[in-house]
């Protein structure tokens, strides 16, 4: 094993943020952010959450959405910089780390450089949007299936999305990371793959934050371009589909009504694509 | 909207106590624990957790690997009754709720009966596992979906898996949630439906506690049963399968030993099935 061995006197820890909101990273992530020397973190990473770590020396590193990108190999490198002069040095990352975290390129790099490091999981936003919208991505007899998916392309990759492999492998819950741009894309590839038009879909943007918004529709509607005018320009969001999220909606907006919820919740009109 | 209309004086938290450390709920899980008046809670929730609501009652419902089963109905009628005699109940269920947790069923029972209710998610194992074996489930490139499944059947359902749907190559990195019966079946459907028989593969088991076992092994290895004679009896399991994985074991097997790690990591010989 080619090792480059830091000077380490420190431990790296890979911390899961959680969705947004401070109170969802888990105890192990925010103790050890009450302890942290330095704490890189990404611009996904709740502002509150910061308070967590007054002590600390902050970073700002990362991107969202494509902008205030940080070359990944250059955060790499930092974080064995900054093992040789801080014990507990930090990388805080929106949502869970191990998917599409890209925690894979720090930890090789970390492994590389023999800095000892720990990955403390944390809850990933398809988990909070499923808490926020009170409706399990899995359901027996319904759903014993939920993918995960992505269609964000590392530059080599070929750009053609029309037959992406991910959307024609089908779980019976789909969820999708960073797809509101191709929300449309996404409905009419799933329906040519077989997924009835009337399969109840859902945004969840801003997810467990103040901002929070909830979007319910369907298949088709989606495909026609609904969730359009709906969508924030720059708040992350996740799109929820499948079977499992069948609800009656009167029910669901009455029982929200009713918990005094302040979320901003929106129905599509089933008769506007009819 | 049917409202049976509980006499409330309560609020019911559905919460998920993540894979089982105890610090890896989320801050806001263990706050609602040490608050809570009462808890309902899963065999599967390590008892380590409960030293975080010594103040509450608590009851414990639910199953692990089938046994012990109390009937799910039973579960949702006792928060209602719960929620008419304590104002902070509280639902623990291992991992998250919204994934194979069943909280349908409860959320279903509260709503008619207008309980007020929260969810608050919790690191479902798949998390847990992958930062465990320090592999990103999805890796920019070679996987840009995960997906979670269980192969666990209602008792209304088929019970033939020879050609269950989950069985298929949904994909690029599979986890399988309660599935160390069927290693053999699940990696045979796999190869049948397309991934290539050296497509890596690991067992975490009782994930983040001190009886952590990690086994790596590959599609073929797995298909023959080389992880028959390694599984453990009762203990919850994950299995991950997916390119997403490869990583050369070596430099593996030595930055583990290099970081003094303590869990019993077990690799197959890739000569024997050879």
């Amino acid at each position: 094993m080619t090792n480059l061995q830091a000077r380490s006197v420190g431990k790296v820890y890979l911390i899961g943020a959680g969705p947004g909101a401070a109170d969802l990273i888990t105890v192990r992530g925010a103790k050890l952010l009450a302890k942290a020397d330095i704490v890189f973190y990404d611009a996904l990473v709740d502002p509150s959450m910061l308070e967590l770590c007054p002590q600390a020396k902050m970073v700002l590193v990362g991107k969202r959405c494509g902008k205030l990108s940080t070359a990944q190999t250059f955060i790499s490198k930092r974080l064995v910089d900054a093992s040789e002069q801080f014990s507990l040095v930090v990388r805080l990352k929106g949502g869970d780390p191990m998917i599409f975290g890209r925690a894979d390129e720090e930890i090789t790099t970390l492994r590389k450089y023999g800095v000892p490091f720990e990955i403390v999981p944390g809850i990933t936003s398809a988990l909070a949007a499923a808490a926020s919208i009170e409706q399990s991505l899995t359901l027996r007899g319904v759903s014993r299936s939920v993918a995960f998916v992505t269609l964000a392309k590392a530059k080599e990759e070929d750009d053609s999305t029309a037959n992406h492999p991910t959307l024609s492998n089908l779980a019976d819950t789909m969820v999708y990371y960073m797809g509101k741009k191709d929300t449309s894309t996404i409905a009419l590839g799933l329906m040519s793959a077989g997924k009835a038009a009337d399969t109840p879909a859902v945004i969840v943007e801003s997810i467990s934050t103040p901002a929070e918004r909830i979007f319910r529709t369907k298949l088709s509607e989606l495909a026609n371009g609904a969730a359009l005018p709906w969508l924030s320009e720059n708040a992350p969001a996740i799109l929820v589909i499948g079977e499992a999220l069948r609800t009656n909606s009167i029910d669901l907006l009455e029982s929200e009504t009713q918990d005094g919820l302040q979320n901003q919740i929106t129905f599509t009109d089933s008769a506007r694509s009819a």
